[in-house]
């Protein structure tokens, strides 16, 4: 047995809380070593030593090196002790927080049992019940529509449909989007994440030089409300960027300080290196000196953007904010920022940029989830590198899915690209087949998937600006394949049979299957090949690709369903 | 290699900013494997790709299963990513977030380096100054000392000497405190922690009925004033118990509660199950109906509780909490304590009684330390029970170490016993020298020891109420030689040339060694045995305890400093 690879982590995405009577427990074990059981050993703090409960765990995940076994236990009494009993070879073990031994002593669990020891709502992270079935659609608004045709349009220096580079203005805005909600509504888009809408020079806006007014290119006030209420009125959500991290040199405060050095009121606003500013010396962001670093541990700045934070919820009643740059954002900025937008609107969503494993943010008191790249990674390794089969991606997602709480996991936000990468399609040497399987898997997936504007044609485009191209909207009138499939997407994400139930990931004879089990099964089956026929044994199937009399034709996907009475 | 053993967590233990510019990263590996070398590669999140810097890493830590290899990096650029190398029979091998791998492409690593994006200070945990070096003594205050000889005594029913139980009064107050800061101030104790204080119809007043009062068998508030003015003027800091986790159920709002049910405006400060009370349907501590649990998840309670918190530091001036039963108490209601005690007092301590592995209040966001029981546990196994040898002992005190973060080390409260524990001295079968040895690792080891009433007698006594007898004051004006061995150490603590140095656990040759290295390097070593005589090589003998002539008779230690210019 490599005991060495055990792992347990009390009070933590290893041991948590789905509600105020329910724990989820999980062991990570090597995926070498064949355990007969695995068990875990439970009671209440103050018995513990009398009185013990046991239940078996199941082997709920697999990545290339560890199995992970999972347990969700129904508590009377929520002061948790635990420890965990091993089957190898026809001997018993135990693991505690000593680590593996062969007797256990229960009479001293006090000081070496794991727990979680009590169960305070508090702490629980609850799910935004919205989020759960949501389908989101990324908008860069300047070259999304352009709707508002009598304003100022000398500031447009790029013509629709022509390849823009840094400084290109095609003229999108907000107008542009509220004509375009019914559009959004039939493609089964029921969220909007739109880029920065605030005050700022660049085409991004990700500069902001006022966060209490929209840019003039954009709209205004009235125009973004109109928004709002439209969409809202087609169940569609609108969740804003939150660009707190850094602000545009522009920013009045940013301002005061260059002029007033140390005797600035914003002096400690920002990150200086120096009694007043000179020759950059200045945090700021990435490799941007016109992006100064907003010093998120003081407490003004703290105040001023939550203020920013909690006007747009209370004066526009948007439904989230997605947070620019989080990781580099204080955690203690963080905590005070989800307790003010969580107390006026709890369903407001909280999602952080964080391409990294994110648990430290992700404990229940900052974010609701996060933009997952590492899904974004994991499927062009798969689809479009080759670096995974069928097996090694089952295997990688399952240890993505192992990094955070259920909890989490139903709030991140699945994409296949942004504004800030290439997109998929370029990527995939402009494969449609590629692109419709890593879709399908997006949107099987728990959490919610969020579509870069254009992927329904599908655009095309390389980094930073070309992934930012002008969306054609010549195609308009005459929906595409691909709008097709994620309308079938969406009607199967809102089926209630998949709510609330388990996920896994699995591989059969080179087929990769994500299967959700609830009140039924739904497989999700995906043929990653070139040409080499594939068979699947078949369920009701619900939605295929590519796939014909149990066959697949090269790429491919198809949704089954396996009701339970019928499989066996 | 056992690379499933390798462990990093980032943003966690084991990668955290000590201060605004400098990290320590560590890297647990099997301890069954030698790699050649282990280095941290590293730079900045944004031109990491192409600019790396490199830095070996030390092996510090060795328990019974991993080696822990830890660097401090002073950085230019806060922005930090990383991953490791590691020389293996003649291989390199990198380890990042997505694992062991032969080669690693920089190209990539903004999706799985390791990293700790931003050392916000708002994140950074100070550590109080005072702590660092402070020795405490915790009193159970009835059984201390009776100074108020003027008081009603009617309610003392446990003649002064006799063996206490657990309804016994045996009339110690704070006036009695009072009048033995001197003795204490001479014993070198810095910091005395009081069990509760304040109203309560127990003799241990873990029962509240009323925070904003001194319980009248102590004493008053103008007595509680003068003991911490005293205490002060003698350089001894206070630090008061905190029972927040429950009360009384004869706090008025309990008894509202009792008498109006769900009319009551206290209804949600306790966890009821029902109605109205009836049968003991609520949470409660332990098994104690008459302690109902606070909801500490409810806003009510946690204005209530931290106003409390404040009271006392605001109008006597007190340094310090230790709380009771905190890990049954939310998370949240921690953070919001921490955030107003630190606003009014930074230096006021913040000590957790959490008995196990306590990671999650110890992010630097709710306590500072917690009292260090796994360290207590760890004496008991080493010296009295013989679980572990000399190197088994150095490698559990070197597990416990690498739980928590340097800082968090150094506020930690190192205790051989306690009001709920036997008395050390009785479970060692009143082996005073074995006693000696394990008060001599306390006060060496990082963070501040703590002496529970009577040890310098010492005194004896097995679990509640028989660890809670009355001082024997009889000894008064005769020192004892444990008291002078206290008194010495406390003087050898307080030498700057350890200030702010590493540890290190090990063993040679059947002798424990602890080594904290700074200016100079203190070495403390003990002898755990039965007449087997042990000898040992010297640097300047600072202190010892049954050593002579380089070789120990029995159970002893001696404290010896080496010159780093003589050694070698």
């Amino acid at each position: 047995m490599n005991y060495r690879a055990i792992l347990h982590l009390q009070d933590s995405r290893y041991c948590y809380a789905l509600d105020e009577r329910t724990v989820r427990v999980m062991l990570r074990v090597s995926s070498e070593d064949r355990f007969e059981k695995v068990k875990i050993i439970y009671g209440n703090k103050y018995d513990y030593y009398l009185v013990q409960q046991s239940e078996e765990m199941i082997k709920s995940f697999s990545d290339s090196n560890y199995d992970y076994y999972t347990v969700t236990l129904a508590l009377d009494d929520v002061r948790f002790v635990y420890i965990f009993q091993l089957e190898y070879k026809g001997k018993i073990y135990y693991f505690s927080e000593d680590g593996i031994s062969e007797i256990y002593d229960y009479s001293l669990a006090y000081y070496n049992s794991f727990q979680l020891p009590y169960i305070n709502r508090a702490d629980i992270l609850p799910v935004v019940p919205w989020f759960k079935n949501a389908v989101f659609y990324e908008i860069f608004i300047d070259r999304f529509f352009m709707g508002d045709s009598c304003k100022d349009k000398s500031y447009i220096n790029l013509k629709w449909g022509d390849i823009p580079d840094p400084k290109s203005f095609a003229g999108g805005d907000l107008q542009g989007i509220i004509k375009k909600l019914d559009y959004l509504k039939n493609l089964g888009i029921t969220a909007i994440y739109l880029t920065p809408i605030f005050k700022s020079i660049s085409n991004h806006k990700y500069d902001i030089s006022d966060y209490y007014e929209i840019d003039e290119h954009f709209g205004d006030k009235k125009i973004f409300k109109t928004l709002v209420e439209e969409a809202h009125a087609r169940g569609i959500k609108i969740v804003l960027d939150a660009v707190f991290n850094h602000c545009s040199d522009r920013l009045p405060q940013f301002k005061d300080v260059v002029k007033n050095g140390k005797n600035s009121p914003y002096f400690n606003w920002f990150i200086i290196h120096g009694d007043k500013i000179e020759n950059a010396n200045y945090e700021y962001f990435g490799v941007c000196d016109y992006m100064p670093k907003l010093n998120t541990s003081d407490e003004g700045v703290q105040k001023f953007l939550i203020d920013i934070g909690l006007y747009w919820i209370k004066e526009f009643d948007i439904d989230g904010w997605r947070l620019d740059v989080s990781d580099e954002v204080s955690h203690n900025f963080w905590r005070h920022f989800r307790e003010a937008v969580k107390g006026v609107k709890s369903s407001c969503i909280i999602l952080g940029e964080n391409w990294h494993d994110s648990y430290p943010y992700l404990h229940g008191d900052q974010f609701d989830g996060i933009m997952n790249y590492a899904l974004t990674k994991a499927c062009l390794d798969y689809f479009v590198k080759g670096i995974f089969s069928a097996e090694g991606f089952s295997k990688r997602l399952s240890e993505l899915y192992v990094r955070n709480t259920e909890q989490v996991n139903e709030m991140m936000l699945n994409l296949l690209d942004s504004h800030d990468t290439h997109r998929f399609y370029t990527l995939a040497k402009k494969d449609k087949d590629k692109l419709i399987c890593a879709l399908a898997l997006i949107y099987m997936h728990t959490g919610a998937p969020c579509i870069y504007y254009g992927t329904e044609l599908p655009l095309e485009g390389g980094y930073d600006p070309d992934c930012r191209r002008c969306m054609d909207w010549s195609v308009d009138q005459t929906p595409t394949y691909i709008s097709y499939i994620l309308r079938e997407l969406t009607r199967l994400r809102l089926r209630e049979e998949i709510d609330g139930g388990t996920i896994s990931f699995n591989s059969e004879s080179g087929l990769f299957v994500l299967e959700r089990r609830a009140k039924s099964r739904l497989r999700l089956i995906i043929h990653n090949g070139e040409g080499k026929k594939a068979f699947v044994p078949m369920g009701t199937l619900l939605l295929s690709h590519n796939f014909k009399d149990q066959s697949f034709c090269g790429t491919g996907f198809l949704i089954e369903e396996i009701k339970e009475e019928s499989d066996g």
